[in-house]
């Protein structure tokens, strides 16, 4: 049975433990750097032969030619036609909920006319397009298409273009329909570093993209981080988190299983739960015994629940909401009475979870908001995944005659202060000072 | 007098010029890069002490003690009182303008009831502390602490600390006055990596910050790059690039002048001009050749026409948006009649000024829209900085009991298509529907 880790505010050593247990570091591992460097390099001088090549090699897959790595849209029409109902209704309703929540999101452009006739304002556009990296094997998740390309898609971008591995040729046809019901635009079946190198730089046959987004292996992850500059990325995303703050009322099996329901991904996926009632620690700890080997992936669960887990005791809730608050988790449950109260005292979370029957499953599938959201403790300065992130703002400026001239001044005297003459020059000749250089 | 490149759409190699031209690497050089590993680990393990000694070694600044490092709040105040009238008066212009238009770009909560009493909506939150770095030296820039500052504060960041290399203690009072009106809360005399180092992760001395902002060189930007993750970090930005867009109806003294403003950045900054017209393209060469020796910074600006400018003919206005859309500037003047019939066809820029009166200048210190813009073609993908780089979103769900159950059963057949049980039972609890391990 998994040894839980115990924590408590009341120990001096808390807060140092706390940090060490949520440390995070995606570790840059030289090797895997370095051969993502030759890959990327390849891909970008050699294009189609280098994809064909590496395919070959890594996924066992012979493509004729770079064409046939293409998967026809007919093609994930046919899946979205062959899946069971139930899976095909189910994909579609979870869909119109994730489009129905990013229409709200959407950006505005806006503009002001000041006094004096000079209008300012902000444009937004979407990104010309967009690529989407999908995992292959046991990670190829659904859900992950519908919740990358969906917000693309309300943001207006034109052309969603979507890679996901096929080892061995396998299609994965739940992941398929998904693309179809999304609107993913075109679906190539590449995976790895040479598939972000293909949509960072374009080859022939794959077009170039603006932007990357997607989860993926070490060798994805270090791809984006070096193509980044060249194109747009999401988050480099570390382990799931979950983080429960319960006032000891919830069924501990209910708690349980939501632990579990993070913990299931990975062996370094970390579930954590607070309370201020220590007999309600150990009632989850009894549930969590009684309920794990009824699970099918037990063993995940059990080696994520001893690496990283841990049942922590507070004083009360707003000591809860403290932890919180230095944790920043991607997942927050606030699975108390009263949780609209417990709110206003949360800083930094990916996601809330309001009230003992708001579980998070809910929202990694079809409650409507992303289930692409900070890890590692960066909901202190990040974001979930949204319609903003495939749009961009430009500003706009444009100056009446007189509104040049007044800015033209006091432009004039700031670039002086600073040296740059000819950025003085340019103001003053607008606002028919005299030239002064 | 500098030879500038001349494109011309027409020519059957023109598109690949045009990627040559602006294409830029922003290199990362390995020696650089390994320098700045070493100077991040060693402020992370020895604290101020580590910063002691290279700001001895790399600043020439001998501290007693790190605390000397902090300049007092009443520093600033007095370099405020002392500055000359007329450049407190256009800072404080300034300032406000930049307020009144970050004001409109804040972002706001919102949330919205379903049917069945579920509450979605996002809630927005400002970061706890800032980091903003403002180099020493000729790049000293008072406009760039107003740019950086004032959108977190107007963000609501309760902490703006700000650090600038002071070489031999030089302090740079416009730079001290510009960070009190901008309601900078604490400035340590701190630069390079070792600064970066400290804002990143804290030392006894210095507060570990959420995010970091601001220009640097390229070991600021090394160092930016790796802590990037542990903090949020704005664009890691190229050299400065203009783009005009005439009719060939404006002042080619006007548009020559425009180009220099930029030009006279860096040898490497990037002025291009684009008109339909090639007379007004020799007019504006002339204007160049004749006003290049009256100006102040004229060998870096020659370097830059030489190196990185060019001239270039297109068909028509609409051809000259498109070659505009390629290069996505970040800076774009529409000097022509009627810029808002261009607006339109323009998909890709930082900051778009409209007209013939709107020299960038103007936008660079006090139009309002700010100053620190996607370099590099990166205005595909990106925006300006805002107040909504000092925000972040967190999502709210609040489910209802007959919402959770309804969502309940979408999410399960989901989740076990994906092979998640444990997902499928955490909202199944919820649902009252039969356990089904």
């Amino acid at each position: 049975m998994p040894n839980i880790q115990r924590l408590n505010t009341a120990d001096a050593d808390f807060w140092p433990r706390l940090e060490t247990l949520t440390a995070w570091e995606g570790v840059a591992d030289e090797a895997v750097t370095a051969v993502v460097r030759d890959i990327l390099a390849r891909v970008r001088t050699e294009g189609d032969a280098a994809l064909l090549d590496y395919t070959h090699r890594f996924d066992r897959l012979d493509a004729a030619c770079a064409a046939d790595l293409e998967i026809p849209a007919e093609r994930l029409r046919q899946a979205l036609a062959t899946i069971p109902t139930e899976r095909r209704a189910a994909l579609e309703t979870a869909a119109d909920r994730i489009r129905a929540y990013a229409e709200r999101q959407k950006l505005a452009s806006w503009t002001f006319t000041e006094a004096d006739g000079s209008v300012l304002g902000q444009q937004v556009t979407p990104l010309d397009r967009v690529g989407l990296y999908v995992p292959g094997g046991k990670a190829a998740y659904p859900s992950s298409v519908l919740m990358n390309a969906i917000p693309a898609k309300v943001a207006g971008v034109p052309e969603v273009v979507m890679v996901a591995p096929t080892p061995g040729g396998a299609l994965n046809d739940l992941v398929l329909a998904a693309a179809a019901v999304a609107g993913v635009d075109r679906v190539f079946t590449l995976g790895g570093a040479q598939a972000i190198a293909a949509l960072a730089y374009g080859t022939a046959t794959v077009p170039r993209v603006d932007k990357i987004v997607g989860p993926g292996n070490i060798y994805v992850a270090a791809a984006k981080r070096q193509v980044f500059g060249a194109v747009g990325i999401d988050m480099i995303a570390g382990p799931s988190e979950i983080l429960v703050v319960c006032d000891g009322l919830t069924d501990p099996d209910w708690i349980a299983m939501d632990l579990f329901s993070q913990a299931e991904h990975d062996e370094d996926a970390q579930p954590i739960l607070i309370s201020p009632d220590p007999a309600f620690l150990e009632r989850v700890a009894a549930s969590i015994e009684r309920l794990l080997p009824e699970m099918a992936r037990r063993d995940i669960i059990e080696a994520s629940l001893c690496r990283r887990a841990a049942l922590i005791q507070v004083r009360d809730l707003a000591e809860a909401a403290r932890v919180a608050n230095f944790i920043a988790p991607e997942h927050l449950e606030l699975s108390v009475e009263k949780p609209e109260e417990l709110l206003p005292l949360i800083r930094h979370a990916g996601a809330i979870f309001m009230g003992r029957y708001t579980a998070e499953a809910l929202g990694d599938y079809c409650a409507g908001p992303n289930h692409v959201l900070p890890t590692s403790r960066t909901a202190r300065f990040s974001s979930p995944l949204g319609v903003y992130d495939f749009q961009k703002r430009t500003s706009i400026i444009h100056c009446s005659p007189t509104g040049a001239a007044a800015l033209g001044r006091t432009a004039s005297v700031l670039a002086r202060g600073e040296g740059l003459t000819a950025h003085a020059r340019s103001a003053e000749l607008r606002s028919q000072l005299v030239d002064n250089p």
